[in-house]
């Protein structure tokens, strides 16, 4: 089954919906226009549709292979690498210090979108590299700069990030590799597990950026340092020199994302793996949250990317499919897309995605804003919805996505539950972004604690301010959209309670908060991405009445989100009584009682 | 990971929730009491546990072998099947006419739970067997049930349905195999797909129910007739005759229950394979229709086992794995139990197993009732209850199922996306339920149309008022419990607000009942769970009340119906606006816009 990017949505989310005039005027992005945006859009698509997308399946059935601690990715793979660095995708949102286009995150966003959803496994290479970039980009030295960032850059190299260790996943204070100063570098010892991309056959070198901590570091987070440990060392004049003292020992055996090799990776067994401190001692854990907010982005953009894909699926299936009597326009639809059930199952899909790309892009143009806007204020203000939004992204369309890419198996039938459907794969694969780079219980304390209880709140408040004129605009319009302003109202008045409940109870009980801590990520996640639907209908029937040609695309805008509305939106609401509810009985069994049944 | 059933909550279910001695008291299971049901649990408890959990994990790894047209099952199935036939588990509902025991439904049920949580894909043959009982034994000769239902009654011999078709899987109207009728015979020939242990090496032979047509049919349902194609003719004595012309051709490679060979059956390559036919000509689907309820309810039951079957899982990891630090009970606890999020997981997966496991046994009480009952009305009364309930059991418990499998992954952390640690297994295994046996579209259709409309909702109108009950005993219970009384109330509010758009649209505007049928259906699931938590947390306060010894475990049940009322309770209430919003955005878009995008 094929993927065609959503480029229309993409242009709508990007150029109609969010004003991104505000980011074409900021001098870093001067040369970005409506037409460049489409125009990358549209290349991109190209590129993923054509390259990407059909080692999908052959890359989950073939899978990675290890031998003698070299990886084999999948038939296609390095040949589709080659030409993703060659076409200069890696690039698109990098720093043109190194050689980067310097485009918009918000743009990056999008093609984001597009390589997740033709290929999560294949996408994850250029995730972790992204993640390594921003690393040394902003806290390696000067000359640490200039040896790895060009060719990180370029997608030459690819980088990796190694935090877990078997006794530390969640909890990074339990690190226990080491480093051991020697000259100009360190020693690095000890072994890594769930390394995406650790080892594999892609690129010439692989930049692992290794957690470990120096011989005399206090314990926990606070002795934790950052290294740059090359595959291969790389020579003064940039060639590559000695074969570095680190070897992946296996990989896992995984529910999916097959042709995305996880790897186990072992530093140092013959003795130390010259690594090289990135900053200051003791600061890693710190360097690493620094490169969070964009990594916890990306894979909630997974989430939206995979049921995007599985909804494609299921629409080409649903078309395709002839059984039984439709019910809805009998006369021209014969397959199973005339049945009601069905079309809630692909309008859920549909409408669902759209409030996460309109959502995930709504933060990734804030980010542009933060990052580059002239005014002081204006970058504060958009760096703290940043913050308060990351991990509703990451959550809340990671679980929704897993919930959708499940809808995409319904639509097939017995055809869902046969492997070479197709379908099966998107919930295998998507099945893991609720879990890496912080599960959505991780998510959601961070919600809790630095991004509603620190500021008592305000930054919900600032954003359910902002919603609440969406509210209003529903309101003015009137006719088909006034019935979704009420719903709305009510998830926005749940969400304000449940951030209220948040603020008031995390300093004095923690237990109680953490117990309302994802219900309440969801909450806010259903309510923002029903507040961003209502203002997509606002914005397309303002289209339609404008005389704008395209009048179908923004008649079925308006639609889904009178669907998201009547489907989706009432589960804010609906968790509403588990935030209020904290801890009390959450938290009430002894282990005994969970087990005495 | 061991199973170990949780006979507690079963014995509390059957004999406490319920009121059970209306069983007991029935001529028909006059051998039965609550030392009965309390030993047959345990024995089942010890056979599942021992014998048929181990080979879980070891069946899905192994998966079945296709050679040949022979099926090799998992190694240790064809033992283990060996034991179950020897102690006699299969024979336990059946009628004694064939060397059954005749035990109720209720309790087969507890059992049937068991042995689908320790092991589904090997409990899926004894399934399609006791569906082929059913319909011998409802619709076929006397000459038949003598040849056929000793055997299968005892599990020497397994039973498959052959109803699917590459064209026929919904709509069996399109069922295209062919019977021709040749002296005391007919010979039948077609293929048939989706066929579950339609070939395998547990048993010497194989009774296939076919659906097929004859050659003078009319078209559509009123031509289909249901055969009897045995693997092995059977002569006169009894003992095994000619291989029938039935050969499997191929299985499927699909994403869970590896250890149940998914069939596609080839019958009459050679010329036809002899059939024998069942009652009376076209009336197969009737026949079929008549042991659906029974076979939907184990399907149902399939989501409740292996969602609880996961919680044991996640529980025991949850227990074990050490991470971070706890917020709850810090001194006694430092597992990852600890965590509040973690206790959120698992308690959902509890109560909401709990609720599932009271409604299923609750539907399975009124099927003893509705067979065994001496009034006519009674019988009446009850068999209503059952046909409105098995819908709501097999659907809701499935779509929950699924949720609560992907739960338990969530509770491993990264580990549960390793295929190793057995989480993910009951993420795939569990997917298939709410497909086969009919989708849950397909339930939601009987919901609405045979179960809701046709009788104008009265049905539905005695299941809420029976829950008005439960209502207003929380309410005069007062403390703790008296807080339920309003979310449930709010609940069965929705509930009857659902039916009547039901009652009121379905036979004017079909679309749009089709398109509220199934939020209809998840709607009465968690507003009938709520109430069956309701009764079960006012049964446990009077428990202790009483003074009854066990506490600890009457406690963890309020609790557990506290936290559904708060965490699962709301989503009934959820899914209102889209029952009563009908088809209007569900129906509204052409195939065009759904690609548009």
């Amino acid at each position: 089954m094929d993927y065609r990017a959503p480029t229309r949505d993409m242009r709508f989310v990007l150029t109609e919906l969010l004003d991104y005039q505000a980011v074409t005027d900021l001098p870093a992005f001067s040369e970005v226009s409506d037409d460049l945006v489409a125009a990358v859009l549209e290349e991109a698509a190209r590129f993923t549709g054509n390259v990407l997308a059909p080692l999908n399946k052959t890359g989950d059935q073939e899978g990675c292979r290890w031998k003698d601690g070299e990886v084999t990715t999948p038939k296609g793979f390095v040949d589709a690498y080659a030409q993703y660095v060659e076409n200069g995708w890696n690039s698109l949102p990098c720093p043109p210090e190194y050689d980067g286009q310097g485009l918009p995150a918000s743009l990056a966003t999008a093609v984001q979108e597009m390589l997740n959803a033709a290929n999560m496994s294949f996408a994850l290479g250029p995730l972790l590299t992204a993640g390594a970039i921003e690393a040394i980009n902003n806290h390696g030295s000067d000359a640490q700069k200039t040896t790895y960032l060009p060719k990180l850059v370029s997608g030459e190299w690819t980088g990796t990030m190694n935090l877990t260790e078997p006794q530390a996943g969640s909890d990074l204070a339990q690190v226990r590799s080491r480093a051991q100063r020697e000259g100009d570098h360190y020693l690095v010892q000890g072994q890594k597990i769930f390394i995406t991309w650790g080892e594999h056959d892609c690129t010439e070198n692989i930049i692992h950026l290794v957690l470990a901590r120096t011989p005399d570091a206090p314990p926990g987070v606070k002795g934790i340092s950052l290294f740059i440990v090359p595959k291969f060392l790389v020579n003064r004049d940039g060639s590559l020199g000695k074969r570095n003292d680190v070897r992946c020992v296996s990989i896992e055996h995984k529910l999916g994302i097959h042709g995305s090799p996880t790897c186990t990776m072992a530093y140092g067994d013959e003795g130390g793996a010259v690594g090289y401190l990135v900053g200051e001692e003791g600061k890693g854990l710190a360097y690493m949250f620094t490169m969070m907010n964009e990594a916890r982005h990306k894979v909630g953009l997974q989430g939206l990317a995979i049921a995007d894909r599985a909804y494609q699926q299921a629409l080409w299936y649903a078309s395709d499919r002839i059984q039984g009597k439709p019910l809805v326009r009998k006369d021209e639809e014969k397959s199973i897309i005339g049945h009601p059930d069905v079309r809630r199952l692909l309008m859920t899909m549909k409408s669902g995605a759209e409030a996460m790309r309109a959502l995930a892009y709504y933060a990734a143009y804030h980010m542009d804003l933060a990052h580059h806007h002239g005014d002081d204020a204006e970058r504060r203000r958009s760096q703290a919805r940043v913050d308060l939004l990351i991990p509703i992204v990451k959550g809340w369309s990671t679980e929704l996505g897993v919930e959708l890419a499940s809808l995409g198996v319904q639509v097939h039938g017995g055809m869902g539950f046969v492997e070479e459907t197709g379908a099966a794969q998107h919930y295998r694969d998507a099945r893991i972004t609720t879990i890496y780079e912080g599960t959505t219980a991780i998510q959601a304390n961070d919600l809790i604690g630095r991004k509603t209880h620190r500021d008592q709140g305000a930054a919900m408040k600032a954003l359910v301010a902002e919603f609440r004129d969406d509210q209003r605009s529903l309101e003015q319009a009137g006719g088909d959209l006034a019935g979704m302003a009420e719903p709305l109202g009510r998830a926005l008045d749940a969400l304000e309670q449940a951030a209220a409940y948040v603020a008031n109870t995390h300093g004095e009980e923690p237990a109680d908060t953490a117990a309302a801590s994802v219900p309440y990520l969801m909450l806010a996640g259903f309510a923002a991405g029903g507040a961003l639907m209502a203002r997509s209908a606002v914005k397309a029937a303002e289209a339609m009445k404008a005389g704008d040609s395209d009048a179908a695309f923004y008649e079925a805008k308006i639609i889904s989100a009178r669907f998201y509305a009547d489907h989706l939106l009432p589960r804010a609401v609906a968790s509403l009584p588990a935030v209020q509810g904290g801890g009390r009985w959450t938290n009430a069994l002894t282990v005994e009682q969970f087990r005495h049944q």
